[in-house]
């Protein structure tokens, strides 16, 4: 089986681009990624591509073959969709192609354009990631959804308002230093409690923003990196998906993601390694409670142990294992289609050593992305190792 | 490398069910694929699905994990879109997910609900698979762009609307014993010619029409298929695709579909065989036209000599190389979404020998399936052979 190695990465700044169409962002993301990869024009084979709501946003589907006009290249390109976790599943595709030997050369990533329509209308169109017959039509939206994940969790783990507060305190810092981030300003434990409620216990600060953005990677097989002598030092060495039911009424616990938990055990597996391995950590914090729920799905913390773990200092960037050094999707943003390869392209950078947040980690060898549809609905974990 | 067979198939009845959600037409399929494969409920390990418009005809996006509840399993579920391709570019990835060696049993297909919609709602939505830019914004839909393609094609080759009327005749002919056709009755030349002109010179028989449905294919790995005693005698063994520019400005030729050149060639190439050992093939027939760019494509015609396949009767039942037995997209129907994974299913039946129209052929060996997406600016080519 093809080893699969990140040749290249690309992103756009993810913040508020009214003005830029699809297109023009990832032909941003696609083109840097692209010059770093350095691989000949003529040597990409296809695209895997991930958008959510462009449908909605753009009136514009079919995004495959835009896209690779975008990006500049010739080949075959398809787009693939799990609400939240676009991205994060369009990786995987490719992986999936350079592993099954058809393939040597991809690029893979996603786009989002989100910040032209009026908020309300975001809310609308998130909200086809629920289940329209049995959610949305009883009123649900997103963060009364995570709202209610963040009761059943307190309920039966405890934790607190200040808890999930630490955890937004930690991704702003984060987010400080990074260039594509789009809040780069630190913000208090006060700040975030003193924030506008949105669905109880959820205040404005404990939810992401929303955001214009793209992100690609070039990933190539171990065969073809070494025959052209790349610099690729970072591979994807485990891959992982899990599924649950769409509807939160369906699942038989709120304050649990088993999807999370299949994704993770497959990827770990898929790897060889197991949770104590991991170095560091790009989550899906979509909500600061989402965080918690992801830690504790990927097995980094025993049930009920990651509400703290922000608060105690342990997943901040001097603590033992520093979660979303990007500043997540709490700070960085969280253009829905384009998360999932953007956790890869920081992954990368965090394991090569060229981060904005690369002084926080010593050495590390192991990463793991989790990238979450819907109310985890749908997961998909990678495992990142670079060889140095 | 894992050969893939198909272990079991499934269909709805493609025609009118405004009345049936999304999830109740693709549980059908599924159901009815999972009974024929016979496979244990918890060896499935994935769904791949293709839906192209759920955004906009159920305010459904994340449609993955809705599916697998539907089909009654517990696997992850990724949605994949390449307008009227999602389902051919579902099958495909599920074919890299068992090459790839991560997995032995999964279920592929796809769903489109359309009726519930108003004709001028279906005609909009449809057209999100072309630029909205270049092409939508300047008033393009689909029979308006091929009927351009139509009148390139007749101005370089040839050819007439008595041409196209043929192989309008030749599928609805074809669609007549298959229960899950749409339309199921007979046309004549006559009736083709005087049907309403929709653009010229296109008229209303040249279109397929607008369709409601669902398609499935159970897919496992040659050793599961072998230890398990299952009876799937049909294998994918070529997969291919091909990508162009998406609006046909941008395009060099519009009486050529280099999409489905490349996607063929690359199936072929898989299979390890060529164009004339094709027995019998399923091609996108969305307009006439489409069929005959199709046949010359998959270089099963040499160029300009498709037109006047149906009418010499080369493509018919009867003839050399029969072509859309199952009725094809002009009288099967054509659920957007569907339409890649239900060429599958009547490829299998005609290889196995249990389609309603299998008498029309005598021992085929070699089957080729052809969906394409928008105006070819997607294109997805499967090889199915069978071993008896």
């Amino acid at each position: 089986m093809n080893d699969v190695r990140v040749a290249g990465v690309g992103l756009t700044h993810f913040g508020r681009h009214p003005e830029r169409t699809g297109r023009d962002l990832f032909a941003e993301a696609a083109l840097a990624a692209r010059e770093e990869a350095g691989v000949a024009r003529d040597a990409y084979e296809g695209i895997h591509y991930g958008n959510f709501m462009g449908a909605l946003a753009e009136r514009q589907g079919h995004q495959g073959p835009l896209m690779a006009e975008a990006a500049g290249l010739d080949c075959p390109a398809t787009r693939h969709e799990s609400a939240c976790a676009s991205a994060g599943v369009a990786v995987r595709e490719a992986v999936h192609a350079i592993r099954a030997g058809e393939q040597d050369v991809l690029l893979a990533g996603g786009m989002e354009r989100m910040t032209n329509l009026p908020t309300t209308e975001v809310t609308e169109s998130l909200a086809i990631a629920a289940d329209e017959l049995f959610e949305v039509r009883a009123g649900m939206t997103f963060p009364g959804a995570y709202a209610l994940m963040a009761r059943a969790y307190f309920e039966e783990y405890g934790g607190s308002r200040e808890d999930l507060a630490h955890i937004a305190v930690k991704n702003h810092a984060n987010a400080v230093p990074n260039e594509y981030a789009q809040y780069r300003r630190e913000v208090t434990v006060e700040d975030a409690l003193n924030s506008q409620p949105i669905a109880t216990p959820l205040h404005l600060f404990d939810a992401c923003p929303i955001t214009d953005g793209a992100s690609a990677v070039v990933l190539v097989s171990g065969d073809y990196a070494d025959e052209h002598g790349l610099d690729a030092p970072v591979s994807i060495t485990g891959t992982g998906q899990g599924g649950d039911n769409l509807a939160l009424q369906d699942r038989e616990s709120l304050s649990q993601t088993p999807a999370a938990e299949k994704a993770a055990t497959a990827a770990y597996d898929d790897a060889g390694i197991g949770p104590d391995d991991v170095d560091v950590a790009e989550v899906h914090d979509c909500f600061t409670i989402a965080e918690v729920l992801a830690l504790e799905g990927l097995g980094l913390f025993e049930p009920g142990a990651a509400i703290s773990a922000a608060r105690e200092g342990v997943t901040t960037r001097d603590g033992r294992l520093p979660v979303n050094l990007s500043g997540g999707l709490k700070a960085k943003g969280h253009p829905v289609g384009a998360t999932g390869g953007a956790q890869i392209v920081e992954m990368t950078k965090l394991l090569r050593g060229d981060h904005a947040n690369s002084d926080a980690l010593s050495n590390p060898k192991v990463g793991v992305t989790h990238n979450a549809g819907g109310t985890v609905a749908s997961a998909v974990v990678h495992v990142l190792e670079v060889d140095r």
